[in-house]
C-alpha cells in the first residue's frame, strides 16, 4: 500500500476547505462510523468544481453508496438537470432519498435500487458518467456504457489508483479490474484522459467531439 | 520538503501517457538540461482538460517561461481564442515565439515582455488566468487582477503547496506569499476554490456567477 498524497498536505487542504454544509458533515460522519468508503470532500470539491465547468444534463452514477458523491454533483447542476444514484443496496439508497429531500434536491435526482450495469444502460445522452462500483467490473461498465455516453461526455472513475495497487502486482482481480480498465481508456483516441492523484485516484476521461 | 505525490505514482501516470508532440518532447528535455522549472506533463493534461470543459475565449498567463504551460493552453483552445504569455526573459518569450510558430499556433498567441502585473492589467474579460510569477508576488497578482476577471472565470495557480513549505513555517516570502494567496482566495465566498496535489499543487478557483 502506498501512500499517494502525504498526510500533512491533505490536513492543509481541509483546514483551508471549510464546509458548513450539516448534511456533508452527517454523511462524512457516518462513513467513519461505519468504516463506509466515500469519496472524501477534497474529492467531493474536486466533482463540483468539474461539474460546474462541464455544465451537465445528466450525470449517471455507478455506485452511489448513500449518495455523498451524488450530494456534490447536485450541489453542482443546474436546475432543470438531473443526476442519477444506481447502488444496489436499498438501505443506502432510502438513506439518500430522505437526505436528498431535506435539503431540497429530490427533484433534481433519481433513485434506483439493482445492478448498475444493467440499469446504467437505461439512460442515454449521459454528460457525466461516474464509475464507483466493485473494482473488478471495472472494465465492463465502461464497455456497456460508451454507446451511452453524450457526444461530449465526461468519464469520472474513482479508486484509479485503488490504494496504489495498480503499480504493484498482486494478481488479484480489483487490481486487475483497475489496471485493465485504465489501460482501456488510456488506449482510446476518441477519449482525451488524465488521472489525478487526489485521494486513491480520480480518473478524468474527456470524450472529444 | 515534503514529496506530495509518491514516485512510483508518477511513473505509473507518466506511462499511461505517452506524448509523441515533439514541440511537447522538445520542450520537456530543455526544461531537464537547463533545469527550467516548467508545470510537467501530468499538469500539462490536466490544464488541457480543465481548459476544454472551460471553453474560454481570452487566457491570460503571468509568468509563462518559455512557453510549456501556454502551449497546453494553446492546443486546448479553439480558434478565434488567445492565449497572452507574459514572460520578463525575453530569450524565453522568444523561444516560445517561434515554437508557436512552428505549431501554427501564432494566430492564437500574443507575446509580451515584461512586468506580469502591469501588462496583465491591460486585458479585461479574462476567462482562465494562470499565475506562475515569483511566489511572493501571488497575493499581489489576485488582488490586482479580480477586476479583469470575467464573471465565471477561473483562476489557475500554480506551486500552491510550493514543496510542501505551506505546511511548514520558514517564515521565508515565498512560503508566506503562497501562503497568504491561498488564504485570500479560499476565504472569498464569490470563488470556489479548491487545491488539487498534483506535482507541486495546482490551485483552481471558478468565480461563481
Amino acid at each position: 500500500m502506498i501512500t499517494i498524497t502525504d498526510s500533512r498536505i491533505e490536513e492543509y487542504l481541509l483546514k483551508l476547505q471549510p464546509e458548513y454544509d450539516p448534511h456533508l458533515r452527517e454523511m462524512e460522519k457516518m462513513a467513519q462510523d461505519r468504516q463506509f468508503p466515500i469519496v472524501d470532500r477534497l474529492v467531493g470539491r474536486f466533482l463540483y468544481l468539474v461539474t460546474r465547468l462541464k455544465q451537465p444534463r445528466l450525470v449517471v452514477e455507478m455506485g452511489s453508496g448513500f449518495g455523498y458523491s451524488a450530494y456534490w454533483f447536485a450541489r453542482a447542476i443546474s436546475i432543470n438537470c438531473k443526476v442519477v444514484l444506481i447502488e444496489y443496496a436499498e438501505e443506502n439508497i432510502e438513506y439518500a432519498r430522505r437526505l436528498f429531500a431535506e435539503k431540497g434536491f429530490a427533484a433534481r435526482a433519481e433513485f434506483r435500487v439493482g445492478n448498475a450495469l444493467e440499469i446504467g444502460r437505461e439512460y442515454r445522452d449521459i454528460d457525466i458518467l461516474f464509475i464507483d462500483i466493485d473494482k473488478f467490473q471495472y472494465p465492463d461498465a465502461i464497455e456497456a456504457m460508451l454507446p451511452n455516453l453524450s457526444p461530449d461526455a465526461l468519464v469520472i472513475a474513482d479508486n484509479s489508483l485503488w490504494h496504489g495497487r495498480v503499480v504493484e502486482n498482486n494478481g488479484d482481480k480489483e487490481s486487475d479490474g483497475v489496471r485493465r480498465f485504465n489501460e482501456f481508456i488510456f488506449s482510446r483516441n476518441d477519449f482525451f484522459t488524465t488521472i489525478i492523484p487526489l485521494r486513491d485516484g480520480i480518473l478524468l476521461a474527456y470524450r472529444l467531439k
